[in-house]
């Protein structure tokens, strides 16, 4: 199997960006991941998106992209696996230059969120569940998650303060991270007190409706070494995945897709949970950050994700040090693009350039991508 | 790179299934295709669909899908290039096993339109065009295609009456393909007097609106060769795409996308249009089938198609044996699934099993997938 290198990336900043449609915001992703290369010819672009076709109705995605990133006639189509889109894209896009079709792919994400109503948008991210057994009985996406989140409060006796760490810290995080949506401090207090979405889901456990496009430029190995002196491995990748229907797993203090994902990547990546120096995961409510940690092998016993970090574990300094960026809570959700954004960052971590925390000497970073509710997850190891 | 083969097929009738939804028919399709290896241990899914998201507020499709095809715990995923969906699915599921990473991946396709207003469902298909410069401004997806038939009869001169002569010949050969959706014969002065859709398009130019899944399954060539004793290499592929929007197009007359996809495979393959022996094309549209015989190199001269057909080339017994299966035309388009079928088809008549008209001593077969109105083309050729 031919290696494959991260050789360029390109972000904008996620936000409500009422002046743009996807074209602009990718192709604003696009170009600058081109440039962040100086320029190498692009064969092929694999696009992560989950709701151009629900909200947007644009399907065809990957052809007007390409056209609008100066790619067309080259081979361009979306991968969609609702929330985890973008982790996908970036599986897919390593296959095309793994398999030795190509030499130079571009993998992209975006989404387009912000301009709709509130109501039209939950409807459209609820599509990640099961329509027939759960959304026509009218489970929400965040009411699926709120059912987990009780779940494993009462399994393992934590309480609601010991949750309202996980926002705190990612805010925290965020503050110098000129790509984050949400750029401000908050306190356990104001956690805790915060409007109540889908109880015990609060707002501030919840990340923000996005807009956002990002974009990475894989290649194979003899095109990265003459393009760039900081060329990131993609070591390790696994993809797993769970029922849909939540009623019909039988756990749901954990996700096992992320479990069999992450022992994929891990033995592929030759690697063990302890050498990951940073992580960004997927957060979309604070009470996946916790699980996704334990899921990952970054937590030795069930239940005491909440507890570490209160302890004051896996903040700027630790290894791993998780969610530097802000995370899915602070940076912000553009659904199907923040897999790629995930993937951007930490190769950024490893090249020693992520404009906000930085975590110094990264020699190992993992990406971990979620689609429904732990339906499909995605872990990708990258090193330098 | 290893090399890919096909080594199982299953496909459900093309029709109207008021009693499946999206689950229930790619299951079926899925354990047909299973059944046909003897039970092969699928590794993956890759699934080809272009309006669960708009129509049936299902994203998240491929754990959807694996779930009910015994298949959960596996990668799963979606690829979307609106109509030609089946035909990147296909190639995804290609540069899967060939890159390394898996030996045994599904290939489906799925599609479910026939149970929503005909309104609901070409706002849906439009889609594939571009939503802001076509679809805002009124244009369907047939008034495009629509266009392009105008330019091409008046810059070659040809008559309503030549046209006829494809889908008369389309209906022909579904006669006797058990999965085909129009099992009936249609004569010129019928198509000639059909209702107009959008001038000059009629009736009977047009695909049926259909519902339809089907799976292929693909294995590297150890394992090929241990499960079937008719394992179809497919020996080259190709994948272009070209401006979305149709009035920013050098030319009408002919899709570029088709030119370049197959350069790309015949040249992987090490072959001529000559050597093909069956074709399956993309004849979503009566016009579209001429161009496309045109743009694949069967044709000597652009503009001839009509002509030669009318003098009783690519019918069976003809050397290429053009859509077999009745074509879009008659064996019916389920959008996502109908590459997965045309892949299907063409590797039954290499293996000397397609239960339809059959092409004798069928070596060399080609697919070619269109999403958009040729703005992404893939083209596909197998090898017995």
């Amino acid at each position: 199997m031919r290696k494959v290198y991260i050789v360029g990336v390109g972000l904008v900043k996620v936000g409500r960006h009422f002046d743009k449609g996807l074209r602009e915001l990718f192709a604003e992703a696009a170009l600058k991941a081109i440039d962040d290369t100086k320029g190498v010819e692009v064969e092929a672009l694999i696009v992560g998106n989950m709701c151009s076709s629900s909200l947007c109705e644009q399907s065809n995605l990957g052809v007007l992209l390409a056209d609008y990133s100066g790619l067309i006639g080259k081979p361009a189509y979306k991968v969609e696996a609702a929330c985890g889109s973008g982790g996908v894209a970036l599986f897919t896009g390593y296959t095309l230059v793994s398999s030795g079709l190509f030499n130079v792919v571009m993998v992209g994400g975006v989404e387009k969120l912000t301009e709709y109503p509130t109501r039209t948008v939950t409807s459209a991210l609820a599509q990640a569940s099961d329509a027939e057994y759960e959304l026509y009985f009218g489970a929400s996406f965040t009411g699926l998650n709120a059912l987990i989140m009780r779940y494993y409060m009462e399994r393992y006796g934590i309480t609601r303060d010991e949750i309202s760490e996980w926002p705190v810290l990612m805010h925290e995080n965020a503050l110098s991270n000129p790509y984050a949506q949400l750029r401000f401090r908050i306190t356990k207090d104001q956690v805790n007190k915060s409007q109540v979405i889908a109880d015990p889901i609060r707002l501030y456990d919840a990340s923000p409706i996005s807009d956002g496009a990002a974009a990475v430029i894989l290649a194979s190995e003899d095109i990265a070494r003459k393009i760039t002196d900081t060329p990131v491995e993609i070591a390790g990748l696994g993809m797993a995945t769970d029922k849909l229907y939540l009623a019909s797993r039988s756990r749901l203090d954990l996700f096992e897709a992320t479990v069999k994902a992450s022992k994929m990547a891990y033995s592929m990546a030759g690697i063990s949970p302890r050498d990951v120096d940073v992580a960004e995961v997927h957060d979309a409510f604070s009470i996946l950050g916790l699980i996704n940690i334990e899921d990952l092998g970054f937590v030795s016993e069930r239940g005491k994700a909440a507890k570490l970090l209160c302890e004051g574990r896996f903040r700027p300094g630790d290894k791993p040090t998780v969610n530097p960026s802000g995370g899915l809570k602070a940076r912000g959700h553009p659904v199907g693009a923040t897999g790629v954004y995930q993937v951007a960052e930490v190769a950024m971590q490893l090249r020693g350039d992520f404009p906000g925390v930085k975590v110094s000497n990264a020699n190992i970073g993992l990406a971990q991508s979620i689609g429904g509710v732990g339906s499909i997850v995605t872990v990708i190891i990258l090193k330098r």
